[in-house]
């Protein structure tokens, strides 16, 4: 059963103090354009969305369950969010990271209390789900999880009440924990508000999905080529695929181009640094007028600011 | 008499709508010190905190002052902001600028609707009365003026709101109209709370005029030379000056390479684009140790982000 807004609205409880109530940011108007308004999530505690899924699951734990730990694999803002949140909350974070984690990121983790456990990459989700059995923990998984995904679903209500008459709300599509949430929360407040995913056109599963009527796998050798690495993703999880039927209304995809343009209009007109899976949604915005209603005000979640200085720089500098 | 905390909550009343609640961000801790929150004004309407005062301003006139129109004079963030305050008020605003202003402001300031009156640099303060005078415009100070002070102030109010036990509030120095409303809403409701003023070495009238107990006006060939170019102003306001004499404990200084360093960090941890000017009070908390608080909340306010692209790509590009 999907995830309801009574759960999401819990978790908009829950988070308070450790997630940031981020504004909605009127920074970008095109001329003749329905205004686009910024959701930042990129200013969050360790610069992305997923610190709201990652408290969300851990503050509603038991206290045993919280003394006993927490596990989840991950190289990215997802494993960050975790430590944080099990910080937050007293608890013992364990998490799983490929051998090939760039040393950065493990360092980063490291630095917030957790355990790093290293793995080769084919072994993550198993020597996860070890952990969690022979230990007791509880495992927090990125998206394919209720708590996780009423977390995520906090945007939703946040963009609801504060944009009463919003339009079109577009939100980065990778597991699909995001748009889960989000999509939950805007369409039973207002089911008129249209909610559209957007994806990298290099990893394109969840509108091939759509488009099918069926869960699509991307191989790795596919998704590994968008810059938005956030968006790998192979697949999107078996709860966000049923939200993602009922509640989303369509998938668009970026280029890579476009990806790396909302990147500096974020930058020079946002004021935000946000990475590139960050962007997509702004760059459906600036690209797609065509497949995009054309009145109203729309909404493009910025979920993610963690991005290699280098590689902001190289985007910066464009054109590419 | 200086400006009031009561002035101050009227003020937050009158800008809703117009400008962001911004949140208070807890982006960067240094090891071994008391941790740093950044308050975003660089996500305000054109990219800066200006948008408080001047809306205060236009919002507190009578219909008929607001119906026989607004001027100021002006070329940088105060312009838009009068400008984009105005057309949310449905009133006419004259800006007056320096016919060297840079294509792109003239542009930008147009394009909100404002009508552009070029005149020699060294004539803007006079014609801007005259033209107050001549055609019964209501004058907007950019820093000099007990409403635009209350609605700066509305920064104060946010941060005491948003965290009870803060130690220090670090705010940029210009004409002196942010820190006069920062330090009053911050002081009259919590008296032990230090403010520091925060200046380019380069522009250091503020500091020196806090030294020397009177107000000390630089030349432009010297405030000319920080890269921090929102801080040039020559010598604070005489009304900001009563309120830093009354309520600003210290005023301290940075070089330029550590106004760089601080936008550098600002992006790469904070996901924020600050402009020189909005990165001197993190440049601060960054820099100065020794003559900050060891212990306690430190809020540094990033004032705006309002950088040209080219210079914004030369600082990340550093060392510098």
């Amino acid at each position: 059963m999907e995830v309801t807004l009574e759960e999401i609205e819990r978790a908009s409880v829950r988070i308070q103090g450790v997630a940031v109530r981020t504004p909605l940011l009127r920074t970008i108007v095109l001329d003749d354009r329905s205004p686009l308004w910024l959701k930042p999530e990129n200013l969050q505690p360790m610069g992305a969305f997923k610190i709201r899924g990652a408290v969300n699951k851990i503050a509603a734990l038991s206290q045993a369950e919280r003394d006993a730990g927490i596990v989840t694999h991950s190289s990215g803002n997802h494993a960050q969010a975790v430590a944080y949140a099990a910080r937050c909350h007293g608890a013992q974070a364990v998490i799983v990271m490929p051998d090939t984690a760039a040393a950065v990121k493990v360092e980063s983790t490291r630095r917030l209390g957790a355990e790093i456990v290293f793995v080769p990459p084919s072994r993550r989700e198993e020597r996860c789900a070890e952990l969690a059995r022979d230990h007791g923990y509880t495992s927090v998984p990125p998206y394919d999880d209720r708590f996780v995904i009423a977390g995520q679903g906090t945007i939703g209500i946040e963009i609801a009440d504060d944009l009463a008459d919003v339009a079109t709300v577009l939100v980065p599509v990778g597991g699909g924990g995001l748009i889960s949430g989000v999509a939950t929360a805007v369409k039973e407040r207002s089911p008129s508000v249209r909610v559209i995913g957007v994806e990298p056109e290099l990893a394109a599963d969840a509108a091939q999905s759509v488009q099918r009527g069926r869960r699509v796998a991307w191989r790795p050798e596919q998704t590994g080529r968008t810059i938005a690495d956030g968006l790998r993703t192979e697949c999107v999880g078996h709860l966000p695929w049923q939200h993602i039927q009922r509640y989303v209304d369509d998938i668009v995809t970026v280029t890579e181009h476009q990806i790396r343009q909302a990147v500096r209009v974020l930058a020079g007109r946002g004021h935000l640094v946000a990475e590139p899976s960050g962007a997509v949604a702004t760059a459906a915005y600036l690209a797609c007028a065509e497949s995009l209603p054309p009145q109203g005000h729309t909404v493009a979640v910025v979920s993610g600011g963690n991005i290699d200085p280098d590689r902001f720089r190289d985007i910066l500098d464009g054109p590419d």
